[in-house]
């Protein structure tokens, strides 16, 4: 019987997770040598699938880019593509930030809602020091099939956003802060603690989370589904 | 012009959240007073309402239980229901336990969940420590909209589960557990931390928002949507 | 040299804080006896000072009420009053709170700040949830020379408001809640944590130093001041 | 009808905070790249505006130097000020410190008091390991109308001070120390459980919220107010 | 060979610690059973020894009353004593506390003080909320040879005392307060980061150790000691 | 084909766990009601297992016990028994404990360790504070397969013992203690960093995990096993 | 009579660890400069031992490389040994890695294991997210006589392999991940509130007291032991 | 009236301390900037005092050097010292250390306690894991007033040495360690939960304070004290 996963030792590639989950893995490459991203890019490309990194250094691309002349990257969210086939996008997701310094994370939610097969439009700079901001994009923010809500610092958008939509909203709580901010802590807990119903959260500064996540309720309620 | 809201004084209800948000608002029994869960609940009820209340002690619901006789409790669940139209119940949500002692939390989304209008299923103790337990109905689960994963302890069966469905999972961490569970901090970080992408996550023991964001992603595949 | 306190031995009464701190002192109630709150009430009283103490149970109101005739109660504040002087009120202090469940930290405040001399006007259950019922009183609250925010879960509101005013709000965390608002702290982090300038925080359900603090800004600005 | 911010994508300039808060916005330098900041800048000089930039490392400061050229630079708090319209001071903040390693933050609180339009004095180094030199000091400092209390280690300072005087204190705790300071979280928990009533506290190493609050009171003291 | 304990099976008396330690050893009594705490009595008694327990409740105290009956029980400390042998007691210790409520922990160390061998003042309520208290008993209280600063809340008196005297202080925070007192962290932290130097720590609310650290500085500064 | 498990709605018993982990399911009783503890236990003896619960009050044992006129019951630990078939003890186990208030703990760990099948020695109080106890019985403790050490407040025992053996040690925190020792983790983290190689840990007052995983071991190297 | 120990001022070495607790001691590099390591090294070496170190840095490792040619070093797992006589591996043990981030800390583990006697095999990248990777090597990790369990992120596959073997699992807690796995806390939690019973925990990162704890019972259940 | 202080500005230098304290004041140089120390040591050193400075870079020391020639630097400890006038050294202090990598810590406590006075002796490397290396030196620790005990990782030597001796225990945790060590969190609460008593303790890492501390104890035992 046929393997369902590719073992390189250091890495078991799980050559099941597109039947099994509806979607392929994700390479997390912040604890991974040079080596180790080149030899799994080579087999997954190899294996026909298109393949995303997260959390890729400059570093990281740079050797890469000398290997696979099509790869390409999001430097603010430090995301890897390597498309053979093209990404059929539907529906549409939200991405809100609470301020300019919550951008990175929220790039990284962008690149992997993308990748997953979403549409996505962007709401940057949005948070409740100037709320009138938000309430001028309220309307269009409201078309989404799934909101996502970036910030650090108090985290409180999040909240505000989700009193005020009939649409999923995913949080996501950033380290942008200093202080109490505790490194997102402040954050999580403000978003874990709304009194908004319909809100859920993911890890601090989990852009991938937030994006994958989004993608896959924006999927299944662009299919649709009958009544069990 | 009409007010969009009810103004009790210690309470301002929210006449205008059907429209904003396309639910009621739920009433959250814990801190409030007998005499003002009557007004509340005899002021929506008039409003024309359905009404639930969460974190209702069985003190509360016996004395509310003479003024309104139609009134319903759940008393794992502490969970109080006024009905006056009936509920369509659309798709299917399951609620699943890594043990016993977390059903009271699962039994609070169970009843949101219902009230909101999904079908629910449950799948209560198939945690880790016997995994096949869970292996024997993941066929059965894979079929629903939506997953709720209810786990204190470790909290590890979320990450189980997400790994192999292919739906939208909605962890509820639970205060269950003893020592370094730390009333629930435990499971919380685990499930935050999975590396298992299609999670999210909601605060401890709340198993009001875990059976909202449930109901509203369910809802929300059901009806589908047009391409935008 | 005649002291600047009364010894009583367990306690030692600070005569001279009306001088150097423009306000008498207030007893906390919490750790005290009845025998103790006894004698520091009558030496207050004989005196001849009004008499404030916070944090005090129903137990020890009923006990001390036998004694002195005039006492006055908040019990939801749980506040004791023994006026032998009528109060000057100045000014206005608005104090807003969260939800229903945060009235009883407000109305500590709000005694507080009558008690040492200022107006107060109470908007209760404005929070987040429901953002239009803040905004539908905004107007009101602007007018205000110092506004108290008393919120607890993820204590938003106070970022909302001080976004949207030009006076000094003073934030005011509360311990309503569960989970992972772990008693108060996800609300007071979330207030230190705000990027709306202008809002300073006293300690989690301190209604009293909330009360204090902003009746000590609302008369120096009913005073005014000249220019160095 | 005229947008009340400007949108440069990466963020939404307020043009209305002046009207709706009676303060011009800042900019938090810190995780904005010198590209968006030249952009800012330029952006809210065009407007008329004066600018102010908190966090700003020297790296920051030299590039944009060189395209405004009358940009100023306080180093050790690292704050950016680029002035078109001379500020009119009012009335008197006085700034004190703990130790010498408290004065960076001390100083982002008094350049942003001035730049608001306070007048500001500072008594540095005045903590309780040698409390005379508070004493000789006191006199002074009781004449501001607002103080603002800059302390690292155990942060005791702003207790004395506020145990001291009629004024609001505002407390600002700083990561100064070591070990089981972690990293400001003893101090700030020192200052938010104060027994001296009158203290209200800002996050760790927020000079900038310091200052603006001391200047929002001490400017609200200078104008006066009518009873309502 | 005679062993150094006598064995209870559920405890192990050490009969060598007056020879190793130069003191007897205390009992702990919250953990213990009334059957357990007698048996525990009875033997050090007739091993001839004088006993002390701390933390022992009022029923503890009733019950053991009646078996012995010249036990002496301090009920706001918790101390209970069974004295056979006169104590001589030398020098001096000061226990200062910054409030009333910390008074039962000050108990606690005054009783192990005194049962150990040293002369003890007390010198309760002088915290920084009136600072001129202390100021006006410390001429007297730097006769001691050791200073036992026992405070909850911010603890800061220990910091002020410590700053003031040239000889050793203890700092024992305790559990008074509320919010983000913590239980007593706030106060410990605060000790722990003092910057007057000088002054050494206990564990939250063990008044017992502070004062056994005391008397045994006491003990040594009494006897002197020849230089090595 | 036969389920592994007998699913009573609310419990799902695992039928499987002897065959797959040597040892049959322990019935944790916190959270359960005595219902169905009482489904349960009538399950599990008709399918002729013994049966072991842990965490049970005396409310429930008395409840049970009346059902079922053979059920064991150790009070200080808590632990129930149903005991059908003969338990056959190999080898030896020495369970140690700092204080008499960790008894309990170990009580449990010892009603653990013999139902899944060692034989047990206890050796109690015999901390840190009186170390000649512990030596006193060091030539016995050593011969034993496997140690276990629970302590609570500073529970430096366990790396005392450690540093003295060469057999594997599990050492349990307990949350003995008050103040800073945070209910067990200021113990749990001694335990943890502790340089005495050997030494494994459980979670704080995990009598049970303690006492199964040192039976697993013994039992392991009572067996012995051949190289591979 | 001649010392146990060879004293080096800065370092002890422990000549009857071997006796004491059949092992040798280990050299933590972390905190010692290369010219303690030297000194060390030469001493242990000279003294007849193997010597390991761990924690070394490649430039630790190559200054001591210089000084003894046949030091080997590790350089995933940091780890240095200078062996001077062969090690007689006995049994085996299965190391497991959730993910390839966590192959650094296994691999110090299996350098101890090694060096300390025990056969060791590697089955690496085995986590949750793809389980089927796990069970497809079950049947082989079931043969070894312990198993170390290393993963960060969430932890959670200690918990499945412990509840699917009958093997004694030790589980290590990584510090890999981002966010609120507050640098291997999530992990570490997870472990010690694990439902699945046999697992006991050592800290963060502590590769070697896996490894060692692990090859200590590894080889008592070789050795065999006969009845008491 | 003469000044107690000289105001440089940044620093007010406390010419009162050693009247008042005992001793003169020490210079804790991480924040200060090296123009800052060059100021402060020049005027100290011109008011004819020795200076101590702690917490000093090599670089801080190399630029020092360069204006006073007589500048003397312990680089372990990161102690200056510029002594003027010969120090007069009395009694004795034992500092011990758990580990190798406590001696950086111990060093300054070294330094600190030989300028304020005291003779000290070293006992290095002496911790649990091997504990008959601190029996060998019991004797001749025992005969100092004052022991210092230094030790991160699980801080358990502490609490054996105080468990043998009869003189004061001054109890240094440091942030030697990793993992949930959490930087000296884990050895600080052991020794604030040891159950030996007559250890007080200091901050993480705060070998100044400990030494300070420690050598205020041991002078006051060596001029001895008359009974009053």
């Amino acid at each position: 019987m046929e393997k369902k996963y590719i073992d390189l030792g250091f890495a078991k590639l799980d050559k099941d997770r597109v039947k099994r989950r509806g979607n392929c893995e994700a390479i997390y490459c912040e604890c991974k040598t040079i080596e180790q991203l080149e030899e799994i890019f080579m087999t997954l490309k190899n294996n026909g699938q298109n393949v995303i990194g997260t959390r890729a250094s400059k570093e990281k691309y740079a050797a890469l880019k000398k290997i696979f002349n099509n790869l390409e990257y999001n430097e603010q969210g430090r995301v890897l593509k390597l498309i053979s086939h093209p990404i059929k996008k539907v529906g549409e997701i939200a991405i809100c930030t609470g301020g300019t310094g919550d951008i990175p994370i929220a790039e990284e939610a962008f690149e992997t809602a993308q990748f997953y097969g979403s549409n996505v439009k962007k709401y940057y700079d949005i948070g409740v020091a100037g709320i009138h901001r938000l309430f001028d994009k309220l309307e269009e923010i409201r078309k989404a099939n799934v909101i996502i809500a970036v910030a650090g610092m108090e985290g409180a958008c999040a909240s505000i956003i989700t009193g005020m939509v009939d649409v999923p909203v995913i949080a996501c709580p950033t380290s942008v802060g200093y202080g109490s901010s505790f490194n997102g802590l402040a954050a999580l807990l403000t978003m874990l603690n709304s009194c908004a119903e319909g809100m859920t959260v993911v890890n601090i500064d989990a852009g991938f989370n937030a994006g994958y996540s989004a993608c896959q309720i924006n999927k299944k309620i662009c299919e649709g589904k009958r009544e069990i």
